[in-house]
């Protein structure tokens, strides 16, 4: 599995392709990247389309804002199912559809290649560090054969099931996280207006049943105000999204989904598509005409 | 402070006035408590009414179930505020508003006593362990006095500001506490129902910024279908609606608190008021037509 190909060299894309030509992989690359010409000048092969790239490499890495573009990148004029043969792995690390993605699995299985839905957490500063988590779906043999190269690439990976199964998983770690931001906010923004320090409200519930990684993290932007990214709000709403899309289709109620992804559109009305998800706690202040920490 | 009243013999009090005797302390009970009997036979003494408790002891602790029971025991007849004195403190460590404890303080003060509103967490099993959170309000003052008594009783002990802030503190771990499990539950219930083995997904997303001690606590519940209490719904219920009392009072939305309250209620609605909090997900399933784990 020396050779991989990459498709989609952007915010996270980029730094991956990197820890990947690093650890001695050769990459191949859509010459059409902005960022080609740097990978292509330590030694990759720059390729005029996905279908080139699929006929190359034996590894098909693809890591794309949404499900429309992996759809495209796969299925579209040019695109890696015209390229792809038996034996070949195309590895999907974006964050898509988790019914798309079964649907995109069946039709590269019938072609005779494997396919991994293979989403991540943990943001540009995991990819940079090579320390994302990595949420696997797809079958144990092709799990076991690119494995070295997720190991490559991040810290926490784990195959969850079949096709789908890691999107899947990754929907659920978007809905708790934002539920979470909430919860954080409300109970702050509570504390604060009633007329306790949020800071020590904080500190005192960190060790008990209200205690995550959210309330460390998160809580404490909040309190200091810091909302530079982090993880964009649109984001996130691009994620709920998936969420309500999947819920629609699959017969489900997600009521504090639903109403959480109404904050993230209010951030978006106050001008916040691009502060950090923790900002989210700036619509419930919206609503209470009070900041935390505010006397 | 070694004599100490205690009012409030329940699930909660008993354990904890039972720690305080076993360290020595002499306790003033209320003979009227079904459980004053075995505290007497181990030396405590029994009185006819508050007022007779708030005579003797130096400290006067209360554990009752809610706010108008804190008024009655306080400022009914033959209540604590016809016993008190000058130097005496009071202790009320029931879980009830925080804008009704600042003026029960206050009215206290006005007697030339002191007061601490001191909450806990932990439920029964950290009642008995005496390793209950305590999160106080009050003065340092008092706070310091009492300390060794706090002790005594719970490892996490934190003076979170004046009076008032330490039900403000307890209210927003209950908020958190709510809304995470919602959240979790949501997580679980979309990963169930699109395919995948909950059990797998919680794993997989213990690691990362999802992770959270309800994922840990609950979600384990929730995946087993182990919803003997723990923390009785009808209990969080209790305290979900002092959240939505004061937002109310104060001036302030809580979003997902409010839907998650109706979740709640829809528990008891399906005979579930003494399930454990984290049965709230059978709501959610209700809603989907689907258990978590079911194929």
């Amino acid at each position: 599995m020396s050779d991989v190909g990459f498709i989609g060299l952007g915010i996270m894309g980029r730094p991956m392709a990197a820890n990947l030509q690093a650890a001695g992989h050769r990459l191949f690359v859509l010459e059409s990247s902005a960022a080609a010409g740097d990978f292509v000048s330590a030694g990759a092969i720059a390729c005029k389309s996905a279908k080139a790239v699929a006929e190359q490499a034996e590894v098909i890495i693809i890591m794309v804002p949404d499900t429309p573009q992996v759809s495209d990148v796969l299925f579209g004029r040019n695109g890696v199912a015209e390229g792809i043969s038996k034996g070949k792995i195309v590895i999907d690390m974006s964050s898509i559809s988790p019914l798309a993605t079964k649907e995109f699995a069946r039709k590269i299985n019938d072609l005779g290649a494997e396919y991994l839905d293979a989403p991540v957490s943990g943001g540009e500063v995991g990819a940079k560090a090579a320390s994302l988590t990595i949420m696997v779906g797809g079958s144990q043999q092709s799990f076991d054969a690119v494995k070295p190269l997720f190991d490559k690439l991040g810290k926490n990976v784990t195959l969850v099931g079949g096709n789908g199964d890691g999107q899947t998983t990754k929907v659920a770690n978007q809905i708790i996280v934002a539920l979470t931001i909430e919860a954080v906010g409300e109970a702050l923004l509570f504390a604060s207006k009633a007329g306790a320090d949020p800071a020590l409200v904080r500190k005192a519930l960190m060790g008990g049943f209200a205690s995550s990684r959210v309330l460390e993290v998160h809580g404490e932007r909040m309190i200091k105000r810091n909302f530079e990214p982090g993880f964009r709000i649109e984001l996130h709403q691009k994620d709920l999204g998936l969420a309500l899309e999947g819920a629609r289709a699959l017969g489900l109620a997600l009521p504090n989904t639903a109403a959480t992804q109404q904050l993230f559109n209010s951030c978006t009305a106050l001008g916040g598509k691009s502060w950090d998800h923790s900002a989210m706690v700036k619509a419930l202040e919206c609503l209470a005409s009070h900041e935390i920490g505010e006397s």
